[in-house]
């Protein structure tokens, strides 16, 4: 269980405009270096041409090294509610190995998400990692249990079980909250490829609401609320 | 579990030599990109350098596609049983992704490994993400599970308890082979700052070795070897 307080969250006073624009922004340029991520692990050219890559590789590094946070992006919150986590391995705009994820809250109470997983996300040969569905699934189950950010929860414990590989390519994962008691929910969740073949890995995970943010007398979970991922 | 056979793996008649070099070669590149990767995150830089820095990326991306894989890298092997798999998310020298994570086997039975997770591994602020301490134990237990390389294995179970956030820095991880029945491996595993506070995040893996590749009549399970991971 986590430790961390919303102290640890950052309010910036910045319109939600100037926010949108940052993420457009550098959003572009993560989507450019996702791409090279790619072709780093697919190349064949010869030595020259890689040596003339790592050039421009170096020079672009260079040039955003030029004013660049000692430490990472963190998680902030403007006064209108707006949350950003650039940084955020699964979900972060401007993290080049986040795909990065988009959840879409349904009317059915079920969380889902569809992504493409490339080269970067390989385990067995041509099957997505076993360790990137969990990654997928503990970000997805927990924001699942903040209940559209209106709570906060960390993760107490989460089980994996993996019934089979799923093909590198188009995924889905689903989640949905199973029992609530107390400071206690559970979510169930699982991933597999983008058609109708269903489950491939099927998980279920125990998320916490801290004491502390908890209750009429806790703090207010709206700045930021979501789950501590 | 897997329905993956040896058949996945490929065998390729290169040299011991040239797979080095060509690890070499393209893991000085994936050093790099890891970089930029890491200030595309931090970096504040205004919108005319951004442009700048994206016009070198895409020209190095450019570069790289000249002559790439349609596909992914996948994991090979050849007939010296060195073996190969570039891509892959957390051990992969040619994934920007990776840190890449080593691992070293001890005498005492526990495999170990120490790595530094940057700005891209961040969940909650200023910590690794859940998921990223879940995928890396996955992999860490698998090979773990695999005795040296000396058997299959795929993943059935995982369980990951979570006590505590992991600050983002310097890291640690452990794992060993609890008990063994027939073809199911139980490996325990552990995660945590690099220092003396011991665990963060706890693990419990229950690891098969598929029937096709056990026993005497199984598959040779030689090359390649290891987890399926």
């Amino acid at each position: 269980m986590s430790e961390l307080s919303l102290g640890s969250f950052s309010f910036e006073d910045v319109p939600t405009e100037e926010v949108e624009a940052a993420e457009e922004l550098y959003g572009g340029l993560a989507a450019d270096v996702r791409r090279l991520v790619d072709v780093t692990i697919r190349s064949r050219v010869d030595a020259g041409r890689v040596a003339e890559a790592r050039e421009l590789v170096q020079g672009a590094a260079d040039v955003l090294a030029r004013d660049a946070l000692d430490g990472p992006a963190g998680v902030h919150y403007n006064a209108h509610g707006r949350s950003w986590n650039w940084g955020n391995t699964v979900v972060g705009v401007r993290n080049a190995f986040a795909p990065p994820v988009r959840l879409v809250w349904g009317d059915d109470d079920v969380v889902r998400s569809a992504v493409t997983l490339g080269a970067a996300y390989e385990g067995p040969p041509g099957s997505v990692h076993g360790g990137v569905s969990a990654l997928l699934l503990d970000h997805l189950m927990g924001e699942t249990a903040s209940a559209r950010h209106t709570r906060l929860t960390v993760t107490g414990t989460l089980t994996l079980r993996y019934e089979r590989p799923i093909p590198l390519g188009p995924v889905r994962m689903e989640a949905r909250v199973g029992k609530e008691e107390g400071r206690k929910v559970t979510v169930e969740g699982w991933i597999g490829p983008d058609d109708d073949s269903g489950p491939s890995v099927r998980a279920s995970g125990l998320f916490i609401v801290p004491s502390w943010a908890a209750g009429p007398h806790g703090a207010d979970p709206t700045p930021p609320g979501g789950s501590l991922d």
